[in-house]
This record gives C-alpha cells, sequence and structure tokens, in this order.
C-alpha cells in the first residue's frame, strides 16, 4: 500500500499543504486563504477539510496517511501547546490535540515555522549532505531555525534560533517590533533595509536612482546596489556587516557546518551572499572562518518540507 | 570490586588530578607541575606515571580502573586529536592513543578544558538539576562552554562556546589575543577589566581609591565597587553591560534553562552575579528572560569532575 502524510505551513494569509510521498517526495501542493476571523477558529477546520477533499479526490484512505506536520508563526512546545500566536489571533491552546480531534488522525505534529522550516531546508534543500546549520530568514522579520544533530534546536522557553533579535548596535533610537533597541532585525529585515535606506536619503547628499523612486522598497535597494548606485551599496554593505557580525557571533555560540540565508531578500542571491560571508569571516573567531554559506533552496516550501519532515522522521 | 576513574585537568602550570569513585565522588585529588620543556613531550608520561604511583598507593587494580578523561586548554576533535595547544608547546597528535599507549588503559576521553569543565559543572556544580547550560568562564581570557540534553556542544570546528570572542563593540582600536577587535574577552577577562579601568583612569578626573594602588587588580576594581567607589563601578557597570548583552544574544541563539558564571572574577559573586542578570534581561528576547543565574560551584575542581563524567557517563 502506498502510504502518505501531509503537512502544512499555517502563516498569516494562507496555508501551504503539501502532500508527500513515504519517502518524502512533494507530490503534490496547494494553499487555501487563512481565514482569521472569530479568533481563528475556522483555521484548523478549514484544514481538516481541506485534507480530507484531498484524500477523497486522490483515493487515498485514512489507514494509508502516516500522519499530518502543522507549523504556526508562533512558540509551540513539545507537547503541542501553542503559545499565543498574534498573527492567527489565537490565544493558548494544544494544536496538536485540536487538529488529531477534527481529523481523527493519531499522528500529528507541530512547531514554531521558522524553526519547521530551517528542518525543511536541512532535509531537502540547501543541506541535503547533512552537516549542522543555521538558517537566517531575511524577510518582513529575520527568523532563525538551528539545526544540530539532525534535530531542531528549541531552547528552554521555545526561543533558540532568535537571532533577529540579538542585539547589534547599543544606541539605537528607534524600537524593534519586540519592544528592544538595536535588534538585527532593525537593519535587515526587508522593512530594516528600507528604513536604513530612507536615512541615507536623508543624511547623504549623493545622487541615487532611489531619490526618483515612488517607493523605496528592499528589492529596490538590492537592485540599485548591484546596477553600481553608491547610496544603495551604502546600504547593502552596512546590512550584510550586521549580518555578518551577528552571525559571526552565532558561530561562537554554536559553529555549525553551514550557514544558510533565506526569505524574501535572499533572491538577491549571491550578490548578498558574498558581502554577508565576507564579514562573517572577518569577525568570526579563527576556526570559525571558512564554513559553508548558500542561498536556500526551498524557497516558500522549506516549511511543508519541514511539516513532513517530522513526521517520517519522528 | 570497588571501581574508579581518573579525571587529569592538564593546565599551563599545572595539572590536576582527581580520583573518583564509580557513582562520580571525588575521593582524593591533588596536582603536579606541568612540564613544558621539550616540546611538551613530558606532560603526558609524568601523568601517566602519576596514575601508576596512586594505584600501587592505594592498592587500586588495574581493571578495576574504568577509564581516564583528560582535558587541555585547545581544540580536541571527538577523535582524540589535539590541534595544537600554544600553552603546552604542543602541536597536532592523538592526545587519547598516546595516553592509552603509556598507561594501557582502553577507556580515555579527552576534550577541550572550557567545554570539559562545562560538563563538570552541569554534572556536580550549579546546574545539578538538570536542564541546559551555559558556563561563561571569566579568568585571564573569557571561555565558555556549552551543555544541552547533557551533552557537550562540540561545534563543526570545535568553536562552539567560545563565547570570549563575540563581537560586541565595533570600533575597538586595541587587538584582542585572538587577533580581532571587539571582542567580549577585551572587557570582560581579568586583563580586560583592568584595560577598562585604566581607560577610565585616565579619562575621568573622579577620585578613586584606585589612584593610589600600586598595582589595579580585575580584584581591586571590584572590591572597590563593592565599596561604592564611583569609578570604579563604573567600569563594573560596563563589564556586566557587555557581558549581560553578549549573553542575551547567545539566549538567541541556544535559548538555555540557566546561565552560570566561573572563573576567579566570578568570585565577587551576587554583587557581579545581579548586574550581569539584569543586562542580559535588559537586552534578552522577552521569551528568553528570567532564566536561572547561578555563580559556578565547583570552582578550579569542574575539569576534573568533567573528565570523569566523560567516563562514567560514556
Amino acid at each position: 500500500m502506498q502510504r502518505y502524510c501531509f503537512g502544512a505551513d499555517i502563516g498569516g494569509t494562507a496555508i501551504k499543504i503539501g502532500l508527500f510521498s513515504e519517502k518524502g517526495d512533494l507530490l503534490e501542493k496547494w494553499e487555501i486563504p487563512t481565514r482569521k476571523e472569530d479568533e481563528g477558529s475556522h483555521i484548523l477546520p478549514d484544514l481538516a477539510l481541506e485534507i480530507e477533499k484531498k484524500c477523497f479526490e486522490r483515493g487515498i484512505l485514512k489507514d494509508s496517511i502516516i500522519g499530518v506536520g502543522l507549523d504556526a508563526p508562533g512558540p509551540v512546545s513539545d507537547d503541542g501547546m501553542i503559545h499565543g500566536c498574534v498573527n492567527m489571533c489565537w490565544g493558548e491552546f494544544n494544536f496538536v490535540d485540536e487538529f488529531r480531534q477534527l481529523t481523527g488522525i493519531r499522528n500529528v505534529k507541530a512547531g514554531n515555522d521558522a524553526k519547521v522550516a530551517a528542518f525543511g531546508e536541512h532535509w531537502r534543500g540547501a543541506c541535503q549532505n547533512g552537516g549542522s546549520m543555521v538558517l537566517v530568514t531575511l524577510g518582513t522579520g529575520v527568523g532563525g531555525g538551528i539545526v544540530i544533530n539532525d534535530k531542531i534546536l528549541q531552547g528552554a522557553n521555545g526561543a533558540a534560533g532568535e537571532i533577529g533579535h540579538m542585539v547589534v548596535k547599543r544606541g539605537e533610537t528607534e524600537y524593534c517590533n519586540c519592544g528592544k533597541q538595536g535588534c538585527l532585525e532593525q537593519y535587515a529585515s526587508a522593512t530594516g533595509i528600507v528604513r536604513l535606506c530612507k536615512q541615507y536619503l536623508n543624511r547623504e547628499d549623493w545622487p541615487s536612482v532611489l531619490r526618483n523612486t515612488q517607493e523605496v522598497t528592499a528589492k529596490n535597494v538590492l537592485d540599485a546596489a548591484k546596477a553600481g548606485d553608491k547610496l544603495a551599496a551604502a546600504v547593502v554593505d552596512e546590512v550584510c556587516r550586521y549580518l555578518g557580525m551577528s552571525l559571526a557571533n552565532v558561530s561562537c555560540v554554536v559553529d555549525t557546518d553551514m550557514i544558510v540565508i533565506g526569505g524574501g531578500v535572499s533572491k538577491a542571491g549571491s550578490f548578498l551572499l558574498e558581502q554577508i560571508e565576507k564579514y562573517h569571516n572577518q569577525y568570526a573567531f579563527s576556526s570559525s572562518r571558512g564554513k559553508r554559506f548558500e542561498i536556500a533552496g526551498l524557497g516558500n516550501d522549506a516549511g511543508i518540507y519541514g511539516c513532513a519532515r517530522m513526521i517520517l522522521e519522528g
């Protein structure tokens, strides 16, 4: 009998769902909208129904489902408790128990989205040859996940891998979303890059294509830097310095085999990667220099792969 | 039959040796000098002889020795290779194999001194109730070791836990022993505290008891700060701010249950600990605040305990 598993990456706007073979091959992926109304109470029932529909469509019997892996953008304990999730309008409840009841599927596992994405990337993305890995995700925020000995590093309070909230600057006057000042996220997220760029535009009188842009975005800044715009290049240099220094500090703590950069900003590719690596090696302890740097390979699918891996390697 | 193991912590001036029962109780400890002449070639033979003498003295048969754990102040791989050790005048060689040949004891294990000390402290010191732990050792330098799931975090290049070489300041003009600039060790080691204090003495015109001291030492500075000396207190505040910020960044990476402060400087006790904890909580990501802070409990014996643990839990 063919056996299957599902992975579902629950995000603020969409739930990405993947159907996987027993071997971990992605057979099909699709999305449904995340209905956040009524305190997010439709989200898990919608997902349960979607899985039921897919099984019916493909003639998959419940007995042949190995399990379902889930992730969400909030802290999730090993027992499946989700401790609040602002994006979903969720409070504290047991994610895994509720989904078991909705589906009758026993083998349900859940994790935090950034950590699970790292777990997926490590399995089928940039780190397929094994070894330990740090994934840093540069998107609206800066997320992170660490995989050592083929396990996600969770941390005592689920906060391991919160690389975006390492303090990189003393004396910052603006606040990070987390309430602190000087977090890496304030400089290296898409939002941070735009913020930094606006500071440069106000402070310097250098000519720049970004002065004539209707809306400055992280992509604009990176594209302009690639094209040789001096101001944009200075912004990207500063972003990469903060990232390289933070990752060098991460290397002083966990010293992984590999560092992987993901998220929307990482689409700038080797242009970005080489500058981050240069600063990492400048700030890193000697024996930690020269580790492998890669751009994440799975893009937005890292989450569903990680969800599937929780089930297939569990 | 009673069974025993030995732990030997090989340092730059002395080798500390402990004889342990099978249960991990320390039965006896003593030291021999570290003879570094002739490229450190006497060190292991001296230790082998010392263990032989102790067995003879106590009537311990070779069959009743479970094993010998060793540590040294250099990078040691899992297979027992030591990759250079400046303090011992050692190059690269297999530490474990050589000691096996010298003694005929098969079960020999070896590790890096800071990591092994963390392993010992976690076992019989400040963290006996379990959980994960970071140990930061404030001595001539700043060392560190991390224990997660009862295992030492080694790192891909043996550099996990090198907390002393996290960069905490951009724009530092002096150099760390490691060749970088702005490492935590430059501010929070005994040497770093003295350096910082001298900067304050030159820069500020505040009266201070330290102006009349023949030689400024880290202990002087800490004692003066405790007694209310304004200049000394400002130095200690800055040291604790750097330490607290670095440890908050460590918490963003590994988020352990506990943070333990050891080394000579930690003799300042709760006076120091409370200030480090205050700054940790100020700079830490919200869910990482409020973890347990303790002063190391084993002092200089942490190394021999960690060596014994490698054997008894191996």
